[in-house]
């Protein structure tokens, strides 16, 4: 089932051109943006390998795994600042936990699936859980964005 | 603080060349790794935007939030088969809760920052966490790599 990764990675390692990168983020970012296969963390924030940190779930939210690996980032890796990019078209915009609770099946009783009812109060919100969080140190910038996945633009939202 | 991410924007959407991307994942493909800067999870493996969803925490560990965003994937954006792709030099293998703690401070007393003891043994407890649940569809193949930083190549540890 993965013999096409394998073979696909032995081309890479072939031309990897990547080794001795320091661990610490060299730009001093952490990014938490969301899974969807149509965004390129690095490239659309002018990044390349060893600037940032990413960080990515269903949505791009603020989960306790993203505070977790948050703390890590900011106490031990370098990261000073925050970019939390949410996007336009979503599959969780819109969505309700009843929904995804019905497609998924009983497994998913009392989930929480974390869907974004209203994504502008959503990442306002999102950005205050990381900045009132403990875990992260006084002094690191957070901010939020909306990414338009149909023009490649970053809308800043939470300033 | 984000001037500079918000112009590099600005050239990256002057080129944008993405747009009409399917949300689905082109190639089935979820891929849950670390947030590692050192990391291309979509060049590592052979991929392009489109093709998969990529999912990021601190060591690649198979979270609670990590199931959410699989089962998503996987019911609802097309995903059929999993890469857990943990990594060599990990910030993560080899730390200890206590040292961890230590380095953030009281707000971290407690808490499990998920760090990873024997690598070979995490990864298998990690695919076996994602098979065994609930949440994900009995069909999805599931497969653990470790990724060696310093040469590029992906190490296949639980087929």
């Amino acid at each position: 089932m993965f013999d096409d990764i394998l073979a696909a990675n032995r081309d890479y390692a072939a031309g990897f051109a990547l080794a001795g990168l320091d661990p610490r983020a060299a730009k001093g970012l952490g990014v938490v943006t969301c899974i969807d296969s149509r965004i390129e963390p690095l490239a659309m924030l002018g990044l390349r390998p060893g600037d940032a940190k990413i960080l990515r779930n269903a949505g791009g939210r603020v989960s306790d795994d993203v505070l977790r690996s948050l703390a890590l980032a900011t106490h031990l890796l370098g990261v000073e600042r925050i970019c939390i990019v949410q996007h336009t078209r979503c599959r969780m915009v819109g969505a309700t936990n009843e929904e995804i609770r019905a497609a998924i099946g009983p497994a998913a009783d009392g989930r929480d699936f974390l869907p974004i009812d209203d994504q502008h109060r959503t990442l306002a919100d999102d950005v205050r859980a990381v900045r009132e969080s403990p875990l992260i140190p006084g002094g690191v910038s957070v901010a939020g964005f909306i990414y338009d996945v149909d023009t490649g633009l970053l809308e800043p939202v939470v300033p």
